[in-house]
């Protein structure tokens, strides 16, 4: 059986998260790994519905994905999460319970994020329709020290599968 | 690997459900069973908290029960249920997403759990200092064709646990 571990993506809204791990989860199956997504909005609507956008509640939110995460994990599972999660602190909370956490920085400028805008929330978030918008008038803390960083407006998808796939097998959890 | 299913136990607060799935815990383990207990209270910390006792919140937190119960029950774990879980169509409702799924009523009367009261419970519902509660002023549906029913009024931990992995050979899950 192989290792169970977090494979934590961060990074704004529409920079790549979701993308990156759905095309990531067929090659970790198919090298044997049990593989669970725990999207963002999948989790919004099955663990958190209830739950805003206030540091509070995305705080409670991130909390709820790395403890699921954290169950998954121990049990031999790969759990790869894809939500925004900005906050540092909250990142380093569920990295000190899973000492199996590789944390995945995808990173593109606000600027190239926006321009994509696939789910049309920085339209939105412009025109204040939606508050507290991560990047808009809500920060983002990028990880200082992510084991990988994808960066998605020079590498392309399958670029940084490979990338993630290789650092995995680096750090021996493939 | 063994298979995965969901261990559903529902009975009233005090009726012996965290009980024996403690005790049926190391018995799985031993039969190289991969084991999660969700707990009533474990649940409500981490993926529950700020839902109250209302129909509605019951109803999310069951479901959210039967989500975290059904990653991990597909990936090979034996997730064991126990909270409450008082209405029945919440439970059918796990049932229709987890094929391996096997309810175990935990059967006790009112007045037994009332007389154990291990939580000191039951004594503030019964002053009013908590509203909602099962049994006292909000129904519990007893399950009615759960594939296991132990009688913790008349049968042992030892007993009922004896019972729930006979059923689980019988049935092919262990």
């Amino acid at each position: 059986m192989n290792k169970g571990f977090i494979l934590w993506f961060t990074g704004l809204s529409g920079s790549g998260k979701t993308t990156i791990s759905q095309a990531l989860e067929p090659e970790l199956k198919a090298r044997g790994c049990k593989v669970e997504i725990l999207d963002g909005d999948v989790v919004r609507t099955n663990l958190s519905k209830g739950l805003g956008f206030s540091k509070e509640d995305r705080d409670t939110n991130i909390r709820r994905i790395g403890f699921v995460a954290h169950l998954l994990s121990r049990n031999g599972v790969v759990a790869i999460t894809a939500a925004i999660s900005p906050y540092q602190a909250i990142r380093d909370e569920v990295r000190a319970i899973e000492p199996n956490f590789v944390e995945v920085y995808v990173k593109a400028s606000l600027e190239a994020c926006e321009a994509r805008d696939v789910k049309g929330m920085y339209a939105k978030a412009r025109k204040g329709e939606i508050k507290g918008f991560t990047g808009i008038d809500d920060p983002y803390e990028a990880p200082p020290n992510p084991e990988i960083i994808c960066c998605t407006e020079k590498e392309s998808v399958t670029e940084c599968v490979e990338k993630i796939l290789s650092k995995l097998e680096e750090l021996g959890y493939i």
